[in-house]
């Protein structure tokens, strides 16, 4: 359970005193704001702030526009035709600020994603808390033999039992050893120095947990999220990325609709696979050779085609 | 004015109804919501939307510093700390976003400002309105004898009114043919084809009025008033700067005054001049032969040792 | 003719003298290096410094990927891999800085890509030149009836020669008087002050045409060019574009061979796109109401089918 | 010793065949071309290509400044009038790419500089190496007592051998578990599936080694050279960005004593500290009451003036 009683009475007590605001209030949002949404087994996600709604969106496009938008009828279509077409600068003009607590090698792929605001917990100031991700058994998966950067079967018995051992052990192992390379005491009571914190964390494994506060508007938050929501994506990021999905379709149900419509379902084609595809519409048979595209290619354009 | 009756009544409409919020709500800000804060001749500044206040810059880094920071007695003095030790991450927890009217030569100073969002006005879609910044007499100044990029005095009578009636007239008959080249009718009353507004928005000059929404980062905005709403800022982007700045201590008046204190009333001394600094105070009589500074660098270091 | 004989001279200077690097070094690009290509009437591109070639794109990825690319059989696959799942960051280990001559307005546009470094002609210091766009007839085309932000056929007769007119004689006359305002004589030879150029420059229109140094990475410059040598982009920043396009093919062949099968001639069809390119391929008839899709997509999905 | 025979030779063999370029040299920069320059046990920085000079730099500044910038009278003194004036785009037309080799927890400090190209050793795809960080004793320091991130005096020695002993031991065994978690045979011979590298990775401690191309502008790279060279910097941040300094001293030696002069050597004092100063050199006794400065203000004031 990620939360202690004290945080769980901390969000309650935050959660207690709506104030009056003259700002654009999304009331699916209101409804999630501080709550924590669980993440693998000591992770979580949640919203401490956001700006904007749908709304915002279709006033900014209307400010670069003007007149000129009357023409699509409604707030939907207008989000989608931005969408479609991709201009991105509306949706930037919504902003989310999430509480985040997950595994330190997750961190190191989330902050890949550079146009954002983060303040990270730092272990150079402070001591981290004893949590470590430890995958559930349908998580430990052995190296795909087809790609180099994916899982393939789920770990048998007593392979799977030996790693959950090691990681279990290790962390332990590690942490103990943090402690009291940190510790003013000896382990027989007698005073030492401590390590510096900012020496000692470098024992730590990537499986500890950190905590930030991330920050992004909505048109960067689209293109995080149609990275790591992706099949593709490492399981123990993409859980983060699913969980931030179902608060941002509370948040901006239009933005969000399109964005599964057009980014998350959609594909891209290259010149030549759209070719094909018209090929194949006329009634050519198309085969690899001559699709002009290479093996590898042909079968993700399979792949696609279903 | 720059505001019509109708955009009056809409400002009015938006503040008719608070709603209820669990974000961090700032009372001061909440004041200035929507309602214009007019600049130039034609010009303002408003406030669309913001998110966090001085407690969130507080919050965001006590989660950095965990615990740590207890040690520090009070929000002004944590605020006060980050600012004066270049901690810049707790303020990009807050955002603003501005809807600014603001002539064309104005907007491409402020748009090299490239962390933000912009949604401007698009003259390829829609038609600008006829309104250009003429300067006051006031503000009618020559070129600086000194400074390449900087004004000297007031310009005099013939003169200023010559100048005065130029940009007037010039203004004026770029517009009408603007007018008329978009026109699907000839003067004559006859019909034409009119001409692609992408094109005809060629012949406006740099006076005349655009407006954009501009949102950004609490960090950001403090960087670009730091330049901004400097002496040595042209007087039309600083009186913009100068209306934001105004917003911005109603806002997070903690973070706003460590601000003016750290960084629009601090100066930058290089190792040189510091050198001096710590010389002249053991009351050495240093001059600029001995400082080792150029006349140039000297010059500035006598002015802000006033 | 955009260049000067002093300008010709200068470059032909900058020309003779090669000089031993251990660098990368891109032969197709050293043929370019500081040439001017010109566009429109008065403006040009030219590459004035570059950095790594298709080789440090492959470098780059190797390093991430480590041993596990060896499976790719050559630098060309590698690169068409990279491109078509979206590995942005080894295109960003190449870099390019180009001199750009432009009208205003297209600067305007151009600016708006933020991921770039820029240093433009100040005329709030120095004296921008007596040089304007002016269209050729083919290029004088009226307001599209069909895209707000399009054009539609070309201007008839008198129509294209009144509003040529007009171009020429209202940009002639606004040099004239920014001229007349910046000079320290009058017209009849008796003394002024002179307007501070930092206000003069507002008489100007924005086809007058400006000067930069840009430099930006090719990871960006790709996203640039796919949207600006778009056939949806205004004619006069899509001819800036092509002429970069012709540039970096030489520079970079093997990456610009995969950008334009990937992204300029690519397509990105939405989930419903590619569900009805599903049921067409098994033999279903669909139409727009089967389809899910609005009339304006369901028209767009016709033309990528063509 | 971090680099092995036939990284040497391949050193030696990119460095064995200078090509002409026309583009600008350094000829400081070259001399440092590939080679690695050692950090801690393991680690290094190499120059993998640059863009620019001092030259560039001015050349930049020109075409902003146009013929205004004749008046200064030379590279040197226009280079340290842009330092000094905040001028920060020039500097933003150089850029480096460099490959690192570093500890994780070095990665994590780094990596939060957002404005660069990064390209790090996938540990999804790819084994990383047995290489860990462990302290010299010298660097084994103890948690300072008035800094929370800050380190005190060097341990003593039976805790600095303990200390040694948990950071060599753990890691040693995290190791064994990763290659054993990764292998498919089992200890006794017999085979396994395999841990997926994405998750086995998760085991290793922070101080395990990873590498990366690092590209950055030079701008960019002086700001993080004042925060990461600063005597506040972690050390082991601290010894790369001295290393990085050096080659960047060769690279661009007026800017780079422009930087150590403002810069790195110079210091910010608030408006309330030079009014101090004023107050001061005009023979008043200030004290920290009489300052306006709470305790910690004054006690850094003061080690300002030494």
């Amino acid at each position: 359970m990620p939360l202690s009683p004290d945080q769980i009475a901390e969000i309650e007590a935050a959660r207690a005193t709506p104030r009056p605001t003259l700002r654009a209030v999304s009331e699916g949002m209101e409804a999630h704001l501080y709550r924590a949404h669980e993440v693998l087994d000591h992770g979580f996600i949640r919203v401490i702030d956001y700006m904007g709604d749908d709304a915002a969106i279709v006033q900014a496009a209307r400010v670069s526009y003007g007149a000129g938008t009357k023409h699509v009828s409604n707030d939907a279509g207008l989000i989608r035709y931005l969408m479609r077409h991709w201009h991105s600068t509306p949706f930037e003009m919504c902003e989310i600020k999430l509480h985040v607590k997950l595994p330190v090698f997750v961190a190191r792929q989330w902050i890949r994603h550079r146009t954002a605001n983060v303040n990270e917990y730092s272990a150079r100031y402070s001591i981290l808390d004893r949590e470590f991700y430890i995958p559930q058994p349908d998580a430990l998966a052995a190296q795909s033999t087809v790609n180099n950067q994916g899982r393939g079967e789920v770990l048998a018995g007593e392979e799977a039992a030996r790693v959950l051992e090691w990681l279990k052990a290790d962390a332990g192992r590690a942490y103990d050893h943090y402690e009291a390379m940190l510790s003013q005491t000896q382990p027989d009571g007698s005073p030492q120095q401590g390590l510096a914190r900012e020496l000692a964390r470098m024992n730590l494994p990537a499986n500890i947990y950190t905590q930030w506060y991330w920050k992004v508007d909505l048109h960067n938050l689209f293109h995080f999220l149609r990275l790591r929501a992706d099949a593709h994506a490492q399981y123990e990021i993409r859980v983060y990325a699913e969980a931030i999905c179902k608060v941002v379709a509370d948040w901006v149900p239009l933005a969000y609709g399109a964005f599964e419509d057009y980014r998350m379902g959609g594909v891209t084609l290259s010149s030549k696979a759209i070719d094909c595809v018209r090929r194949m519409l006329k009634g050519e048979d198309v085969t690899q050779e001559s699709s002009g595209m290479s093996k590898g290619e042909w079968r993700e354009f399979q792949g696609v085609l279903g």
